[in-house]
């Protein structure tokens, strides 16, 4: 497996001037996000505060930051991170679409409100989960429930009940699908909490109650402490020093998931800081070989 | 006096990021330095890494910057500072050209090389000043020596001179000038240090020794030490929390002043987030009145 000198997971301005910033030091950069940056910048209605781009709408801020991200040869691999595991000289990245591996890594996965569901962290790595496609082999002639986000967690839905006898799956979005007959689609229902009991999972929501063999909670994002085992919090925000380190070597993190203020130029200015804090710890990982 | 919100010192993008962003949230900035932007963003030759603006020459970038605040109605006031005084509940600010007063300061100053001379930092206040024009007065029919860094200088010098009875300047830049005729401009020596002897200030130099009543050192930039006194630094930097407070209340600090990377989109990210927290600052002080 190719391992890359710096993974950048997220492609909002923290990212993306992350991922620049270290080809600019002809680093081999890996950019795992949206090609259409992220939905806090394209969807933003009027910026005006990021120096340089005055009165900027959000679709035309985020066209600008992807077009230098490509004229820098950045390129961005369209995946979701399930989880970030330090092997001590590289990190093994596990996403919806493939596994990676890199050197160091940079978070800059946003924030958004994703409080998890009683129950879920604790029930984590046993009835929940958060990627289908990664533990459907699990599934053969299972059942699984999965709460779902986005349009594209239907293939996620399909693939999983591929392998899985039902599925029942519960958009939380506007849903227009047509899936397999073995997906049992329920509309207008939010979760509420996760149990696990006499070895099944159970989903109690706003609705009935749905019982299965597990459940997958398929948000955008996840909460960093689950996305990174070890990972060091302040409060809601991961704990970073001024060079924008966390408490796992070779681990930066930069953007909104670091703290307020939930600003994109600020977001931009800590990816700066990451990156170079990266090739730092490059260099040095280099000399300690 | 106007007594403004926040005064912003320094028009890099650390310091016009700061002002665009109290223009925002409605708070009145005074911008002190030049209309020109920085001389490390002007004359910088290629910039590949200030997210939205790719492959960006200085003067543009520069141009960028000045545009983005004049749209956002930030004005610059072209002013050298000299010394920033916190009284409690606001700051006294000295400028060569002018006082000021502000609730809150956000320092932007930026970091030039400007390692004192031995003997300037104890002799500060005595045998050394940096404000020539602040200190006139006080050289009636006496002597001074004045180490310039830029033609702006020769108006300082002229000033003195008018009140001087003798004024040794000695240029450290290409000097073409045309000075009154009691100020003896003596080109290409370096100043090596200064001591106080019988009353007397003594420049050493590379070439002859200059002894004089007093010796100006009109660097652009004062050390921040020396221009805010009490600032606490962190080797050559300011000291500065992740939300850019200083250790001084109400004052905070952006930019390469703050420490390394010094990286543009590193000091505008920086900006916004001295510029937030002096916003929530000066609700605080609102509130505590």
């Amino acid at each position: 497996m190719e391992r890359y000198d710096i993974a950048v997971i997220g492609t909002g301005p923290g990212g993306l001037e992350a991922a620049i910033t270290a080809k600019v030091r002809n680093k081999s950069v890996l950019v795992l996000g949206s090609k259409g940056s992220s939905e806090k910048v394209s969807k933003a209605h009027e910026v005006l505060n990021y120096l340089g781009l005055p009165n900027i709408k959000g679709d035309k801020m985020a066209e600008a930051f992807l077009d230098h991200a490509k004229q820098m040869g950045v390129e961005i691999t369209e995946d979701r991170v399930n989880a970030v595991y330090s092997m001590g000289k590289y990190f093994a990245i596990q996403g919806h679409s493939g596994n990676y591996e890199a050197s160091s890594v940079i978070l800059a996965v946003g924030m958004t409100a994703m409080k998890p569901l009683p129950g879920e962290t604790e029930l984590l790595g046993r009835a929940v989960s958060y990627c289908a496609t990664c533990d459907a082999a699990l599934y053969k002639g299972r059942q699984a429930i999965i709460v779902a986000y986005s349009k594209e967690d239907e293939e996620e839905a399909e693939f999983l009940a591929e392998r899985a006898d039902k599925v029942y799956y519960l958009p939380q979005y506007e849903y227009d699908g047509n899936l397999k007959d073995n997906i049992e689609v329920t509309k207008g229902v939010k979760p509420v909490s996760v149990e696990l009991e006499e070895g099944k999972a159970i989903l109690n929501t706003d609705g009935e109650k749905f019982v299965a063999d597990g459940v997958f909670i398929l948000r955008a994002q996840i909460a960093p402490s689950q996305l990174v085992p070890g990972l060091a919090l302040d409060g809601n925000h991961v704990a970073v020093e001024r060079n924008m380190a966390t408490n796992i070597k070779g681990l930066f993190a930069c953007g909104d998931i670091t703290g307020t203020p939930y600003q994109y130029i600020k977001a931009a200015g800590e990816g700066n800081v990451a990156a170079l804090s990266a090739v730092s710890y490059l260099n040095e990982l280099k000399k300690s070989e």
